[in-house]
């Protein structure tokens, strides 16, 4: 089959902090990019770039989904999506919110004649299970949240989708991003908490004792990883996206005390019933198949991240 | 944990062709029986029951819905759902009518604080791996359609649901059932399909050449299942209810002929993608699980269902 590299790129939820490094990746390959998002606009170092077109609105909203998706070669889908912590609250919303929204603008992508439909599902959430080991793709799926249920329904529909009506879809399955420009303000993202803390002298909530393990992804190399995502052809219907080692909470917790020069004190509230001790992915798959794998080291990442914290805590001073 | 026998059992869905069945059990073991469903009224062999009341109504209704678990012990949810054939052509319509809709049913049931909930799931469709050997609970779960996609996501968000929630909940993963009442009319249902066409004198078209391995299940032994199902408080969260022997399409049109003693002609259409050659389930796990296991051979069950067809004919000449 003839690879042809697609050149208008719909980023749905392109100014979130995962969207906007996506953004920067695709533009910097040379890919016109029609950036989506609810928010009002993009940050400045993007809003200006000649081949970026941004449109707001909401997902929900078909009319103005299918605009946005006209004329598109591939979608890359970061959102709609919802919270892991609250997701289990109210299932149905959550039904609602994530599988039948996602499903919807997957199956006007389709409609349009979109050849290549990328999905962020979670290699935190829809194993579910406990293993010492690096999982690979073909480990059992067993979600603890309602969050991991849905990625995982969402994943299983779109290879439906593939196989019967043939748009390529690609789901990865991405482990903890972190990196230059994650706030910490939604429960998520436990390096950015963690900065956030030591740089605002604050003691820092662990669920559990901290031994917990966990795979960091470094944004950039995630961004590199969706993009690769995008030309891809090939039979795998889900692919693993983390950095494949494991780190400790308590241990990225030394780190980002060491690189930020700052204490960070570390308070342990009970374990919660739905986290598992040890999520480390395999990605021996994604390398194979999309010729990624990951290039940043956590030190250089968490250095990067610090940097960027550091800068903020300085411009917001003066 | 004591086990207390629910009294009062919500069957939704209750006129169906499983429904029908249920109830009888329900009835045959001393409970009462609300039996929800679309239709204006239950067959009159039931309808008349002193411990069942029938309620008519629409399941996406919430109000209606919750008015009808009120005061139930236990919820058997054979509906709403949608066909494995059609389930493909709008997956979010399908997501709605069948995900959404029972998840609503399902944390409706919750919050009333019914003890149990038995959800119909689908043995035929979840896996959707080709396998030589019985399938294990344990086996990937790859479904081929939407439908199946369906099914497997709410096993999962009611797993959830359990766990996070506190109500009993099991998913019953149902081979291919058959036997007295079930009409062929929707793509549904080779053994009645088969019945109607070897009592009608017509040909029947199979897809594939008929070499199709499935397992089916006489629906008396699925009804006592999903009873015992009912009482069912264990750890497990999916089991399989099938017969767990695998005869071929051929085989069982073969079976039809001798035991309707009439002609039935095939005719071989090509086989569709979705369909996987070989699907029986291992039920070892709803043996020691449940205490169940089916109690009547293929012969045995075509004959019963033979009878029927045979009374049907006649009944519909005079």
């Amino acid at each position: 089959m003839p690879l042809i590299k697609p050149s208008r790129i719909c980023v749905l939820g392109a100014a979130g902090f995962i969207g906007r490094h996506v953004v920067s990746e695709c533009l910097s390959r040379g890919n016109t990019v029609v950036a989506v998002d609810i928010v009002e606009r993009m940050s400045p170092h993007l809003a200006n770039h000649s081949r970026l077109e941004f449109r707001q609105g909401a997902l929900t909203d078909e009319a103005f989904v299918r605009d946005a998706l006209t004329g598109c070669d591939a979608v890359i889908c970061l959102a709609p999506s919802s919270l892991p912590a609250t997701s289990n609250a109210d299932i149905a919303g959550e039904v609602m919110a994530s599988v039948h929204a996602t499903m919807k603008i997957a199956e006007i992508a389709c409609e349009l004649g979109v050849r290549n439909f990328v999905f962020a599902s979670s290699g935190g959430t829809v194993y579910g299970i406990d293993s010492p080991d690096a999982l690979p793709e073909t480990a059992p799926t067993q979600p603890r949240n309602a969050y991991g249920v849905s990625k995982l329904a969402i994943e299983h529909y779109l290879r439906v989708l593939r196989d019967l009506r043939g748009m390529h879809t690609v789901s990865l399955r991405i482990a903890n991003p972190y990196g230059v420009g994650q706030n910490a303000g939604n429960g998520q993202g436990f390096i950015a908490m963690a900065m956030r803390r030591a740089f605002g002298g604050e003691s820092m909530s662990i669920w559990g004792d901290g031994s917990a393990v966990r795979d960091f992804i470094f944004v950039k190399d995630l961004a590199e990883a969706i993009c690769a995502g995008v030309d891809y052809t090939g039979p795998e219907a889900a692919i693993n996206i983390g950095s494949g080692l494991g780190y400790s909470l308590r241990e990225v917790a030394r780190m980002v005390e060491s690189i930020s020069g700052r204490t960070l004190e570390l308070v342990f509230e009970p374990t919660r019933r739905i986290d598992v001790a040890h999520n480390v992915l395999d990605i021996s798959l994604a390398f194979r198949e999309l010729g990624w794998r990951p290039s940043t080291a956590i030190e250089s990442g968490l250095l990067a991240t610090a940097e960027w914290w550091e800068t903020r805590r300085i411009s917001q001073q003066t």
